[in-house]
């Protein structure tokens, strides 16, 4: 039976701020959990959304190619799509959108997803550049990453919400990826215009949260020096 | 299949704060997701502590009574037990223990279990009265509680870790519960000296949180203005 009200994920954002970049999850594994999702690559190679279990790969260059199963990631969500329509909207910024969707949703306290189909303007993103190890830390990669905009676009955008409590874990608020129809370009999601768009969400009641406990770095790792929540309002 | 390595969680410790007391699971789902476990009942209803399958309920009289499959809770952990011995100690009070336990286990950063049985010297438990709608704060409860204590008593104590990133959705650091083996006396654990005793642990890979999202008024509660960090750590 498939499980439409749980989301899964692989990591924590906490672990990216002092560059805990190994991939500790193979693609293959991730799917299991979803056919929807977004994540990054070892190394913060790139940025990841899965549509239809498709895992498309936004690179640092731009380009946008199909993740191998074997490929490997230190942080992803999935989950299994079974989207609610909530709204049709128009001209509006990604600040108020988003506040339109915790209002209509009525959803602030628990994750949910929400997938904007529609055409975008001004719509910026970012691809980070791969660091081999010693990786960088997520404010070094920040300073290090490619910034994409495009005027008029049409595509998708996957979005998770966390509730403020679990910031660190997840981004407290809205985690953005984008792919545009022509499978062209994406990325993780800096700010946008929704020109005119079908928007759509899924609510979880369960929030999966797996750890990577094999990896001795991320056992062994003393995250009481790193300013968590500071580094990922800052990069995300 | 059996899993051993998925902590469940319902409820989290930011919802008790503000007195959203509500008892929004059962038994007898709990008991689906572990046959270990801890929690309390709707109301703040004194303290469980579930061991082989059999959930304790230490009430605020001090009695302790198995609570029935349709007992309800806003807040329980559960896991399928499958401990590793990991030290027999000796003559080791509370503050000490919890610090070799995070050494011994190397588990800082992720979640796990504890259980220690053997004999314990003034041990100090608790268990918070039970409150109706309008339901108590958290603070309000910890004023309101009765508090136990027992100069030698032998039983067993079932405690959770959590890492610091997760506070809030539980307690960061330890929470314990314990019932001695006579099944007489229990409740939340505040202090103890451990005479004697074997300690063995689980370690979890999966963190499994589940929110009461048909629960109104949770989903319309504004955490915004709850000092839920300061009113854990003065209660828990």
């Amino acid at each position: 039976m498939v499980n439409h009200i749980t989301l899964y994920q692989h990591g924590t954002l906490a672990l990216l701020v002092p560059g805990l970049l190994k991939g500790t999850i193979t693609m293959s594994e991730l799917l299991k959990h979803g056919d929807t999702g977004i994540g990054t690559g070892e190394g913060l190679d790139g940025e990841l959304i899965i549509l239809d279990g498709k895992p498309y790969h936004v690179h640092a260059t731009g380009d946008v190619t199909l993740a191998p199963k074997s490929f490997r990631m230190p942080f992803a969500n999935a989950h299994f799509a079974r989207y609610t329509p909530l709204a049709e909207l128009e001209n509006v910024n990604q600040a108020e959108l988003n506040k339109q969707l915790v209002s209509l949703s009525r959803a602030a306290n628990t994750f949910f997803s929400i997938k904007i189909t529609g055409t975008f303007s001004n719509i910026q993103t970012r691809a980070a550049v791969k660091s081999r190890p010693p990786y960088h830390t997520l404010a070094e990669t920040a300073e290090n990453q490619s910034v994409f905009t495009r005027d008029q676009i049409n595509g998708t955008l996957i979005g998770y919400y966390a509730p403020q409590l679990f910031e660190g874990a997840a981004v407290g608020g809205f985690h953005d990826h984008f792919i545009s129809d022509d499978r062209k370009f994406g990325g993780h999601v800096l700010n946008f215009h929704l020109v005119k768009g079908d928007v759509s969400y899924q609510l979880f009641d369960t929030f999966e949260q797996h750890l990577p406990v094999s990896d001795k770095d991320f056992m062994q790792h003393d995250f009481s020096k790193d300013d968590i929540a500071g580094s990922i309002q800052k990069s995300e």
